[in-house]
This record gives structure tokens, sequence and C-alpha cells, in this order.
């Protein structure tokens, strides 16, 4: 594989989001559930919206379409457990018509210099996609302009190398990266 | 799009297990959440496996590694909800020498015939991918034998055609499909 | 206090309810966690509830009032962990004009005789106050009919003066039980 | 009844963690589903004690015994729903041998001056006790030095008036029942 496998870290996401562990994430084995990981993506992208939709409200409330999860994806990299309090990088990597992809990173909470934040490492790396639906026919349906602004405000730049841009290659290439390292 | 993206029935897998949803798996849509079909993957395959060890003790107890994940996917293509009873059908796709691949769908409980089965819907598709480690390096290590003989079991055919069989490529494929249909 | 401490086997119950556990509801005590035990009684009593509505449907399903939770209370005597199925044994010791208590008791999975359920061990006790509300004003409102059939179908029997105030006397009695155990 | 049944405000309590909800904690209703404030209970009192210890280390690390829960409950006033911030108020009402007993309260984040905490509305009042363990036998054992040093830091005054300490309206019919029986 010629492309390189560098994880961004938090920092190098437009959105990021601090958030914290709950006693009962801890499975078993003493870590974060593997589901709760989604369960914390879930919350930063709708808690993110939400705020950003407060500074910037919809014209017409009643139109309201709802965001369900058409996919979703994560690549573990090392352990998280209670009590740890964490921060999640994210961005946009496709906006369409009624669908956003999302890419997304989970570490320890870092300091709040970019340097020390560019220096915590990486956990996780989760992939998402939301497609907005009717609320009544659950069908989908173009995403409101509204919302289409804040998403549009967390873009991550295409290139070719590997940044955080490339989100929406990523689980494949996760996948492989993974399957060397562990295999 | 050359490929099919058909996606394989319950009974077209080697396990199958059923389940059922809790009053809280529903989210404020009515539906299961996201992360909800995660923990169902988790506890059929984990299940699974402690019933089929019983059968087929280790020689050695004390040398019990542990499995985490280190990826895991799905893609949601019909909502499910409480309290709806749930199958899974799964099967390994990859089995190295300490990790295991395993390719999963879920839908609502159908009939025990398999003419029934076929006919019932496939709510969403998993992957996931499980690594041995030791419990206390927590670093990757060999599958126990008789974890290994379990698995291998389950294996998957894996063929050109898309059957079952094509679940190491099957995220990077789903997401197209589901790319496709959503936008 | 002159009744007995004795905790009701599952099968002294009117209603009993299989259920099943999930990997992620052990904890990091490798137990189910103590929230688990509420998602349980939870989704037993709203599944009982929903099986026997379908069997003896509202005449106006217009009018669907929803029950929310008022209070709940749980005591732990032994330890229960996946991949244990469970028993869930309830009923209905209260049944006001808007609200509704249960008692319940949860053990591992027993045989379908009477006797081999009675020596079953009841590993927690719950107590459970839902009150019916409109949905729109989330206001109290009366029990609707046929929701009510049901749920006088499963009253306990009382014994001195049952009201409302010896919701508490079910707990105050488990602790008593409880209290000779732990401290 | 001649108690009254004021509830105490989160700022009457020694201790304050404050706490964020998550997208999959509402149910159906669109509000935090009941099992949630046990997870909320549960991880304020153990995030707090494993932060107080940190400050003030075991002088045996070795000797390290775990608290299980014996008993939790919780009373519902108001609805609560993510994205809202909370805070959790709670103190020790009991310290016993091996087992200590926590009052506690949960409502929205308020500012952080006494005057307006004093005016934020409680949403619920939990109950909870947890009893120190041995790891190995999961026999009850003494609660070591220096959590109860943690602990007798927190504690709650008893007086006969309506303080933190006393419990309302069924809970504290509950609290002091528990109360005095367990004491």
């Amino acid at each position: 594989m010629t492309r390189s496998a560098r994880v961004p870290t938090v920092h190098e996401y437009p959105c990021r989001v601090d958030t914290e562990t709950r006693w009962s994430d801890n499975d078993q084995y003493g870590h974060l559930n593997n589901a709760v990981y989604y369960e914390l993506f879930d919350t930063a992208i709708n808690g993110w919206i939400a705020e950003q939709i407060l500074a910037n409200p919809d014209p017409d409330p009643a139109q309201r379409p709802m965001a369900v999860v058409a996919e979703s994806a994560c690549t573990y990299f090392h352990e998280l457990s209670f009590p740890l309090r964490l921060t999640i990088g994210f961005g946009v990597s496709r906006l369409g018509r009624s669908s956003v992809t999302y890419d997304l990173v989970i570490g320890k909470k870092s300091g709040t210099s970019r340097a020390a934040g560019a220096a915590s490492t990486v956990a996780a790396r989760g992939h998402w996609v939301h497609v907005y639906v009717d609320p009544n026919t659950r069908r989908p349906s173009e995403i409101p302009d509204n919302v289409r602004r804040v998403l549009a405000s967390a873009r991550i730049e295409k290139s070719d190398d590997d940044t955080a841009a490339r989100a929406v290659g990523t689980t494949a290439r996760i996948v492989h990266t993974a399957r060397t390292t562990v295999n």
C-alpha cells in the first residue's frame, strides 16, 4: 500500500467536542465497550448541530427533517476507560443532497494548546453517514438549508495525501491497515 | 456498478442466534438506536463462542486469551424497534493467526423453515473484527486451538459472486450501494 | 415488623417473562451493571402490556396515553452475568386511577415446572411505579380501560393495609433482608 | 404527613458533579430513559471517589476492595432530555462498617452562583447503597480507611427538620424507612 495510514490528530479536525465517560461504559475487560464509541460519536454530531442551529435558527420550524444513521464504522487503536475525559474531533467529508458523511477521531482530552493536542493519541477513528428523511414517510429528503450551512462550515478539504480529508475511503483503508498490523 | 449488491438472508449464514429488543433500545425516533446493533452483534458472537466452548472445553483453562474489537461497521437498511424479536445470522469470513472477521446480518425473527426465513428482510449488515490478545500484556496472541476449531466451523465460502462469502470487501461495497441509493 | 422478610420466588408472581443478557451488560466487575436491571424490568412490563393489548385491542386507538416512570427501586441480593438467561416474575401490587405499582423479582431462568422454579434463587427485587399521562400535556390521565383490564389480571393479593404508602413497605422489607446479609 | 415535602436543591449537598447527556439517553418519549439516571448517579459517585482518592492515595494499593450496589431507588419529578447538561448534588447519609448510603438529586446545570443554583429545579432524587466487598470472595469487607475519609467528608447532617438528609414523598419515606431499618 503506497498510501500512508497516518491517522489525523483531534486538532486537525474543524470541530472538537469534549465528552465524558460513564462507569457503566467499561465492560468486563475494564475498557469502554465498543458500542459506546458510537454513542459518543452520535452525541458529538447531534449536540454540535443542535448548538449551531440555535445560533442559526430554522426559518420554518415546522419543516424539520430527521437524520437517521445509514452507515457507521469504527476502528479501535487503543483502549479508553472510565473515568477518562475525552475529546472528539470531526468534520464533514462529503455533503450530498440528502446525506452527509462524517470522519471522526476520539482520544483522551488534551490540553487546550494546539501543540499539546497534536501530541495526544487518537484511540479510535469513526465513519458516519446520516441521511435526512421526512419524519412522516421516513424517505430521504433534502437537507434543510440551515442545517446545510452548518454542515458546510465543517467541510474537510479533499486531497490526495492522507489527511483528515480522505474520509470517504477511510473505512476501507483503515480495515486494510488494521489487518496488516494485527495479524 | 457491475457488482451485485444483494445482501444475503439470515438463513444463508452458518450461525443463527435469536435475540430480543429492550424498551430502552428505542431512541427518540421510536426505532433501535444505531449503537444497539453493535451490542446485539457482540452478544451473538460472544454468546455463540461461550456456548460452543462449553461443548469443546479448553484443555488448559489458565491460558485464556480475550478477544477485543479492532474494527466494526454496520449498514442500516430498514428500521427495527422494540418489542420485535430478531434473528442474527453470521459467519467467519476470515480467520487469521490472531484475528477473526465476521460478516453478520440482522432482521425480524422469522419462522423456522428455510423458506420462511429466506423471505424475511435483512434490516442491517455488520462487519466485525476481533483480535485475540493476551489478558496481561493486551498484545495480539494466537487464537487458542479450541476457539479456532469453533471459528473454523463457521467459515463462509469465498467466491466471486455476491453471496455471504464476500465479507472482506463488504463494508466498502455496502457503502457504495448505500450512497447510490440514498443520494 | 411481624411480616417475614422472605422474598417470593419468580413462580409466585402472576406474570413471568424470560429475558436474556448482553455482553455489554457486564460491567468491569464482570456482572450485570445495576442500571441494566431497570432496563430489564421496563422491558418485561412494557413487552407484556404490548402483547396483552394486541389480544385485547383499544376501541379508540387515537386515545393512547403513555406510561412514564414516577419511581423505581431495586435491591440486589446476588450477582447475575452475561451469558445467563433470566426470568422476571412480576405482578401489580396497586392499581390506582392513573398510576400502577409493580413488584418484580429476577433470577436465572429456571425449568418450566413450578417445583424447579421454586428452587431457583431470586437475584434482585424491584419496585416500579408507572403513571399514565396524556402524550400532549404530559399530565396524569386515567388509565385506559383496555390497559386497566390487563393490569387487573395481574393483581397480587393484598394483605394488611395495601395502599400506595406501602410501596415503601416493599422496599423496606427488601432492605431488611438485605441488611441482615450485608452489614 | 407533617413533614414537608421540600426536596433539597443541588446546592444544599456537599458534593456536586456536572454531567452531560447522550443522544441515546432519550427514549421514544423524547426524554431520558429512567435507567439512565442510575448510570449518572453511579458515574457521579465513582468518579468523585476516584478523584478524591488520587489526592489521598491508598497506603496499600494491593488491598483494594470493590463497591457493589446493594440497593438503589429513584423518584422522578420532571423530565430531562438530551442535549441538556446536568448537575448532580449528593452526600453520604449513612456510613457503616462495610456499607455507605448516598442521597442524590439531579437537575439542569445551573449557574455557578449559589443563588442561581438554589433556583434551579430538581428533576429526580436518588437513593444509593454501596457495599464494599472483597474482590475475591465478594463478601462484605470493611471500608478501607482512605475511602472512609473521603466518604466522611461528604456526610449529610441528620436532623428532624427537612434538610438534605431527609427525603420526600415516597422516596422520603423509603429513605427514612431504609435508614431506620438498615442502621
